[in-house]
């Protein structure tokens, strides 16, 4: 299990603990500006940094490869740790960049956005976009340490609180109800000062590593965490909103799935329609879902498909179907 | 422990057990008109196949790019299976690419030279060389099964057997001198059709699975298998000499290097030499070590190495040298 640090500060014992032959942090120009603090925290250390692109620019075959020239031409050797200051892509990135450099070097995650300290950062997934298909290219490697610092969270935009608060009510539905009744008294902007954000973010933590640590594989059980993001990846991809909005859409149309499969009564999507008016999430746009998208998905396997379906709030279970149903009835949502 | 099957006939029922959504056969265009028997035996599976280029041009960023994307071209899903035919460096790159085409797919090794089946398609290293430096970019990503199928050996060129008989020599100098004993009897010419060639393989295989089976990742045992492929490392990048053959004259030079560390017995040398002189092979050539080629191995870390050194046949010890004193001995020889 990978230890999670609580605060910037506690991960300079950690890493003197580690002995690097040498330190590199790995951020990005749009990160740098609200991170230096941490940056300086992390001086003595005497680290090299790297910047790279962020968004899906980061996520890209030729921004690996400049990076990894970077690792080579800092002379990071076996011994070296990276160390990722950064939302999900920058994460996605460094971290699978760590994890094929020499066959695989240390790494430690600071996620520096909400939806990067509840899901990215953990489980160990990492990878680049390649040939428009998301996380197409990429490895399974967890980081050393995880560092969960609630203070990054205070300079975010309401679009990446509401970027993180797609996981976490996904969360909620799979797994534990007592994430959504955590929120039900807030709204978008009372999140970020909330003193009910430390329980929310722990929470959801702990069902992103039920989930991972139990399969670590992604052969089974791991697929419930997949809840919302077929449909909620094509979305992605075709209109470039974030990844936690797309998950947002993405579980509303998969609870309707639910619904004309039999399997999903109708009030839990009403609820989730009520619970997102009152966070003041908006998910009224108009999203036209291309199901040749689903081909390039890595959770297509072969004519089948194994869908997370809800039950009731706090319950899913996993659906077999074919990908030819599964397109006609998701393009009729 | 990766399944190891001894003919390409016994992959098929193996293959149908796994119910992959697609069969994948990689392999180079050199290769192909020797392994065209083998390709036919699997033709009920209707493998789609792939061209790459052979040699050290194969374990390149670009051709691993070009193959990914061919992945991507012929539908392979999480549920497909790459095999892999041909030597070591199609068996590094293609590997490499299953390791993190959709973050990782099966694979099997079938090895098609002597060092392929007794080395590289052993111990799930995969990976390809950046910046001059060899194997700076891959994974530790074993194979699902690895095909030892004795008729490859006897399409071999002589100099092919060489390149395998300087890592089986190598065995036979760090762990099992029996090794040795078996081939007392043979020249280069006569080990193809040798009725010991099954055993000296078998063997070859069972030192090598010793050291990786022990420390997958190449903490502290595996280090012993490194003998001879520091020196051997820069004469194969600067001379573009076969792997093998540059590890026979790796291991001459850091046979002196334990020598004048006062570890290792000057007749363990002289033995070799004459072992190698009685099969036929030829070490006489003028190398001349370039020190600087060092800084891009990843075998040294920081400002230590550490170094396999021979005590007697069979038997070798882990030594810790710093990097400057090991490039000025290196050197001298």
């Amino acid at each position: 299990m990978t230890p999670i640090l609580h605060s910037v500060s506690a991960l300079k014992p950690f890493l003197k603990k580690e002995k690097p032959s040498r330190v590199c942090i790995v951020t990005s120009k749009k990160v740098l500006p609200h991170v230096r603090w941490a940056v300086q925290t992390l001086k003595k250390l005497k680290p090299t940094a790297i910047l790279v692109p962020d968004g899906e620019k980061a996520k890209q075959w030729h921004v690996l490869e400049k990076l990894l020239k970077d690792f080579s031409h800092r002379g990071l050797d076996r011994e070296s740790i990276v160390v990722i200051l950064g939302g999900g892509t920058v994460g996605d990135l460094a971290g699978f960049a760590a994890s094929i450099y020499m066959r695989g070097i240390r790494y430690v995650q600071i996620p520096t956005t909400l939806v990067a300290q509840v899901d990215s950062a953990h489980g160990g997934k990492t990878g680049i976009d390649f040939l428009g298909a998301k996380n197409q290219v990429g490895a399974f490697y967890p980081a050393n340490a995880i560092v969960i610092d609630h203070r990054f969270i205070k300079s975010l935009s309401k679009s990446q609180i509401v970027d993180g608060l797609g996981e976490i009510i996904k969360y909620g539905l799979i797994k534990d109800p007592s994430i959504l009744a955590l929120l039900a008294q807030e709204t978008v902007r009372s999140i970020q000062k909330s003193p009910k954000l430390a329980s929310i973010i722990e929470q959801s933590i702990r069902v992103k590593d039920f989930y991972t640590s139990s399969d670590f594989k992604e052969q089974k059980g791991r697929i419930v965490l997949n809840f919302g993001h077929t449909y909620g990846h094509a979305i992605e991809l075709k209109y470039g909103v974030s990844h936690g909005y797309a998950v947002l859409i993405g579980m509303l149309a998969e609870l309707q799935l639910g619904e004309k499969l039999g399997i999903t009564p109708i009030f839990v999507r009403k609820n989730l329609l009520a619970f997102l008016d009152k966070l003041g999430i908006d998910v009224g746009g108009a999203f036209k879902f291309d199901a040749r998208l689903l081909d390039h998905d890595k959770k297509v396997k072969g004519k089948a498909i194994v869908l997370p379906v809800i039950v009731r709030e706090g319950q899913a279970k996993l659906v077999a179907i074919s990908t030819r149903r599964l397109k006609e009835l998701l393009s009729n949502i």
